[in-house]
């Protein structure tokens, strides 16, 4: 009966009574995220949390033909062709497009904060990122570290864990944006069981893996070699691995990372868990380039994001690839069916 | 007039009357680099540096048909079909496919060491490695950290460069098999400069690009962001590169790792400098699965390597993928055409 039913000719008709909902936070004023936004919201129906006199300067200097209608949370009615509909937050300041102004920093983190609260109180939503600059943000005098640490505070979650998804590529990272020199002891055996924890957790729940087998690297080149090229491997992570085992979780590692990225490999696993920023992203932005989705495991919402910056360069000119974006809000909208 | 020749009927025939000569070390006996090398050698004229017992062996049990034949430096005649030139080099002890033993370390380091004697004696020649184990070298209570470490101090080579190439993506390393603790004190105003020219150099003289542009990675995530996740960027890197711009290098960086391997950035470069093993190899490996080549520059030799282990498991079945060696003999024959 469900095979027929999948097989029949309007087979999206069930998911489309039941869609969720997306709220899309297009990000630093200054950059793409707009443009992206706006391209993407009536095709997609996400809901923007921007400063609606933006959206439309910017619709009007790449000649978009769109309507910008406030959203209506009492209102579920499908919005009409053309309709965006926008939770208006004010910006602080004119925006000039690729020129950013800490004055408006206060700015994206409202439209974050205004976003959280809304998912937080809509069944079956998301929360889709633009891109954000951090420098700005900081240059306001704001402590600002990303999206991820922002999100994991206003939600009180204790392990938020970046994961990146390009189709089944998935990498996801025990630290994340430390200097290199800190990577080694900011590895602790409770620290990667948590962050296992929540893997393992986010790949049932979100992604409906039901029996998620996670490939662990090392820390070190060729993890370790049997402790010849460090000994994290033997002290930390083969008795954190070996604890979860205990518990039921499908670990593979700790594997080299060079090697690991190979077919036979991969197809060992459902995700990766690489130890740092830099032993992870390379691989997996060369493989999604273009479509590569950041995912925050561990939080109370579901959370995708682009997996690019501001492209300051390219603000209001309407080349920018929106790629990444149509992938975050595609996998966010998939996530929150399963919510 | 050159043109002209290019497109001629036999465009071959200039570089066939001085076809490179390609010696090549099976390395480890119990792994799969034997079968590799027969496989290989008839096609290629590649002289096996090995025990001819083993390599009738290996080719009996695989039923190839080959013809081994002493090689002679004074006899420059073509090998007739299915006839392998042998270096012959005696096994300690008798091998099993598949089983390691440390009896014959001193083989393997054996046929290192004639293999570059002849090279260092032969005009226009090359060095191509198959893959050896380092455990079981150690095992044999001989310190040894990999190929390119004992090919530099036989060769008495300062600044050995490890590169990895797969067609025209190529990455090289400012460190190689270090724990990851001790990558950002081994990263030095000086090494750095030496590696760099090693690489420049390396890039005019075996791969023929007359003006090198290299990237460069930073050192930490986001290439250490301002100096916000790391300060190596700027108290090291930043000034190295600036020096050697002034001797004429074309460098750009620091990059962040995980950005670079774009097309829109590596369309900038000829090759890349990762600062360590992890962060370049993984998506070198990714992207060159089964066709990559590890090259040693900085020596007085050219030498390619397979980018493999020993791959125990398979030595003796004929399932091993030649590849790699395929591909380390097709570059080391282009580069030692250029010597």
């Amino acid at each position: 009966m469900t095979a027929h039913r999948r097989r029949s000719r309007k087979p999206r008709a069930p998911l489309r009574r039941a869609a969720p909902v997306l709220f899309l936070t297009p990000g630093e004023p200054a950059g793409i995220g707009p443009e992206l936004a706006l391209r993407l919201a009536s095709r997609t129906r996400a809901i923007l949390v921007a400063d609606p006199q933006l959206l439309a300067e910017r619709a009007r200097r790449l000649r978009m033909r769109v309507k910008l209608a406030e959203y209506d949370p009492a209102n579920a009615a499908r919005p009409r062709d053309n309709e965006i509909r926008v939770v208006p937050v004010a910006l602080r300041a004119p925006v000039r497009a690729g020129t950013l102004d800490p004055a408006n920093a206060a700015y994206v983190l409202e439209t974050l904060g205004k976003a959280v609260a809304l998912v937080q109180a809509t069944p079956r939503s998301a929360l889709v990122t633009g891109p954000v600059h951090k420098g700005v943000i900081n240059d306001a005098g704001i402590a600002f570290t990303g999206h991820t640490e922002f999100l994991a505070q206003l939600t009180g979650a204790p392990t938020p864990v970046m994961l990146l998804a390009a189709g089944t590529l998935r990498v996801a990272l025990a630290t994340t944006h430390l200097p290199l020199s800190a990577v080694p002891r900011a590895i602790t055996f409770e620290g990667l069981k948590a962050v296992l924890r929540v893997l393992h957790r986010g790949l049932r729940e979100r992604f409906g893996i039901a029996r998620p087998r996670i490939l662990v690297t090392g820390l070190n080149p060729h993890a370790g070699e049997q402790g010849h090229l460090g000994r994290e491997e033997i002290d930390i992570i083969e008795p954190a691995l070996a604890a979860l085992r205990a518990e039921g979780l499908n670990l593979i590692g700790p594997l080299p990372a060079d090697t690991l990225f190979t077919p036979r490999e991969l197809a060992r696993g459902d995700a990766v868990l690489a130890m740092y920023h830099d032993q992870g992203l390379p691989v997996l932005k060369y493989a999604g380039f273009g479509h590569a989705v950041n995912v925050t495991l561990g939080l109370p919402i579901v959370r995708t994001s682009v997996d690019h910056g501001t492209a300051l360069e390219l603000a209001g000119t309407g080349k920018a690839d929106a790629g990444s974006l149509a992938a975050a809000l595609k996998l966010a909208a998939l996530m929150a069916a399963r919510a």
